[in-house]
């Protein structure tokens, strides 16, 4: 397990958390091998009711309306939705997407080749190689399109509240969380961050984010899979440094991120059951070759 | 619970199954209606190793590809991508899809107002208020955005082979699966469907189709859900007769359908097992108002 | 030549114009039939200087931006554009477009197929066997796809000021123009309006338009093409009737519409050069089967 | 007027013919500045009889048909169609496009910052600042959105014949038209060349090609626009140098070219009515900040 340096603003090199070559030089799978055959049954063990959450922020579509007497502007979502003649007479519906999978109000699931390391991608392949206008070739939706299981976790950072305006989470964030819910993150589960911040654009917005120890924390824990209400911050925390979730976390441990995930509902779940834990399955569309991909987690008690 | 006519190529009056008025004017989730409490604890109790497969078709999705040696000619794929100038230099790859949702290779999930009983959808609201060209208004994607589980029970009507061409299923066919794989299907459960039939176009097949007396066979057992890699027949088995499976299980009785689920990984998992009921995990995309949408169904074991 | 029939919110019937059946009844070309051998050599003769000017309104387009921080709104604007990865490194820019025809800041041709009579499209073709979702079989963009030049001729109803709210044109609007002017539009000319309305999206305006005289007067005159920044009323004149420039000048007469022009840089010039007459070349991108081309058609002088 | 260097394969440096700084640092018409009133009463003369041929290619696009019986290839064509659904019961028909610009069967207009020179754009702008997700800044469609018009003299290299395979185009095939045709390109013209070869996929092909040496020619001329159905060749002439049309006449030059021109029509006029120059009008829909754009060019007679 190499690491890789980057320096602080004062010049000071510092070390990332990285997982280049950990799983092999082809490795396109990342802390995803840490879901073992124990994780999952761990995960599976969470089931009881079969009651279900979705983790994902809903997503009302624009239309690509036309006519002289159209609307002047439209909300940016992340689909917009083409209604389409089938016939005349008609008998059907049916629609056509354009679909913008990087969207701040869009719950999508980021491949890791998404973000680069220099001319890089996650575990060290070139991005001229990895990258053309075909598609992504490695570190792509390809290595998840079949689905994820594993044991979520929940921790709430700020109960029933929000955190403050531009607050750096950090491990002390995570470790008052386990012990306020009694809750121990185990290596192979993914962790669900709830900051009480629902996603949107964050126009003149503090985002609170992960700080680069916070992900040293999720190294260190063994966290498969990360899903937030809470990213990176924005504005940046510290400019001079890498993005601790997106070039730190997704980038260089391969973690796959779940950007966007909607969590009060999981949140209430948790409360009334009093318990933090479930079964996590991501399904997204099992679509190859894509740098991301809308999905719908659910957590599933 | 009414019945809706239809005439026969005889002209004979038939019955057909509907659910038009049993839960309501507006009712929007038709059979789901069925997944009681009881129903999801039944499925959640399948859950032991957290073992998943997908049930899913893999896509790969057709590049925008331009410049003056484009090929001539590319996939007719549900999915096209774009991949997108992100900055220069350029940090990150993202991309923008444009998808087709009703489309032969693509495992997607029919909302109930796709398919018009006259210039009605299910359950009898007037197609001029349920659809426009700013969506789908009444019995869409909205119903079931936030995920759907239930027990899902597979029926392998033809173990390691194909049914013959042009095959009408009957619940004969169920039946015989039923006693062989030692399986019941309980009210509520999805039924899941495997004939040997890969999704694919068409062109020349003479594909294997449910008969109105299987879809009456849903009707009676209380199948919550469709999926399967047979859907209606290709030419149709009787041209004077609605669609079994989208103008009477779909538009009629309000059973959302899987269309071109992938079901061969999952048969050789169940046959491994021994055992043909899983919990089913359908999780699409969270998006409101569409007329169907892409979906990775998930069987857990 | 047929007239058709509609009626009168007073129940009268009323003769519209029309040209079903004058020129065959697989005609696609309309009015422009009118343009002869004579008429293009009258407008050739126009051609002096060289001098172009534009009657197209700027598209700015709309970008698919996403990231965490792109906006939350954007402009309606007829193009979205995304820009594409070509390479890495890159050494060249390329974009993908996605267009709406019909849009009210798009100067754009309509096809004759665009608006139904009932369910036939002109000259009385059923929609059925005109339109599929494979395109527009008859009555579409084909028929202008190589270009269509004659004599333009600018009417300018409201020199240096606008028509005023809601303002009904009708044939004085035109005689007056004409005798101001000192110019005579003749059979197979183009009608280029000015109106002093920009095109935009007309929420809360009262937006003049023409009448059913405006365009009888059309009729009688022989307009071979329509342009302007006038267009049929908004809210209509006399909801019981067709709309005046689409439902009896496209649909009826066969009279192709320029919709959303710019026309207060060619009235500045006709102004300055002291005519009113000039070459007008629309020539839309070659593209079959559409109902609709975005166009940028020149005055040239 | 500056020239920039690059080597032959021998290692010898070579002078490429360039514009940047001849026009100032911000210019963004390149070539297009020779087109003086006088070259445009120049080319106002050539119109006698408004006889005109279109230059584009016919495109008919691609449908987003879906379905169960939807084929499984389809055409690559730089068009696809959504025809939309306008409302129920059907009374109009409307439809969205994707448009890829740069494709090898679409008559586009090459915009100046289309191609890079290392990390520079015409007239030696930054890429960074040129190029974003939001557009072209400079160096885009927006300096030809309100059309081009120049005199147009065809140059037919090989008349009622074709081009040899891999045949490199040098001045002498210029001079040797201009010759047999009794024309001469003045400063200001635009070159319309026929090679013979209709724009297509060059799979298998040795599709001919423009020279240094012609692009030389050209610079010397004062060509101002070049459109042609020969580009430059594939497989390349010599990989070591750079594309004579798209990296010295389109990067450096600062010419505007018209890719996969259709000119065999336009040669059959010419020489029924003997003669080889005309009025050449360019009209692009006018949409800013594209790369390039879809052109129907049309020759004025």
């Amino acid at each position: 397990m190499r690491t890789r340096e980057a320096e602080t603003s004062a010049g000071e090199p510092i070390d990332l958390p990285s997982n280049w070559g950990r799983w092999g030089d082809d490795d396109e799978r990342g802390t995803l091998n840490l879901i073992t055959e124990e994780v999952r049954a761990r995960a599976a063990a969470e089931v009881r009711s079969g009651r279900a959450v979705s983790l994902a922020v809903p997503i009302q579509p624009t239309p690509f309306i036309s006519g002289p007497f159209a609307p002047s502007t439209s909300d940016a979502s992340p689909v917009q939705q083409a209604m389409v003649f089938t016939a005349y007479p008609t008998t059907a519906a049916a629609d056509v997407l354009v679909v913008t999978n990087h969207h701040p109000c869009s719950t999508h699931l980021d491949a890791l080749g998404h973000v680069f390391v220099g001319d890089q991608v996650y575990p060290g392949r070139p991005v001229s190689e990895s990258m053309s206008q075909a598609g992504a070739h490695h570190g792509s939706t390809t290595a998840f399109a079949a689905g994820v299981l594993t044991r979520g976790v929940l921790l709430d950072l700020a109960p029933n509240s929000q955190l403050p305006d531009g607050h750096p989470v950090t491990p002390d964030d995570f470790d008052a969380a386990e012990d306020r819910q009694g809750v121990h993150l185990e290596p192979g589960d993914a962790l669900i961050v709830r900051g009480g911040w629902p996603p949107a654009s964050a126009i003149g917005q503090q985002r609170p984010g992960m700080t680069l120890d916070a992900v040293r924390w999720m190294h260190r824990r063994g966290v498969s899979l990360y899903a937030g209400d809470i990213g990176d911050a924005h504005p940046e925390l510290d400019p001079a440094l890498p993005a601790p979730l997106h070039e730190v976390g997704l980038a260089r441990m391969g973690m796959p991120l779940i950007d966007a995930a909607h969590v009060d509902d999981l949140a209430a779940v948790c409360a009334e059951l009093r318990r933090h834990s479930f079964l996590l399955a991501v399904a997204p569309p099992r679509v190859h070759g894509l740098t991301g991909v809308p999905v719908n987690p659910l957590a599933i008690f």
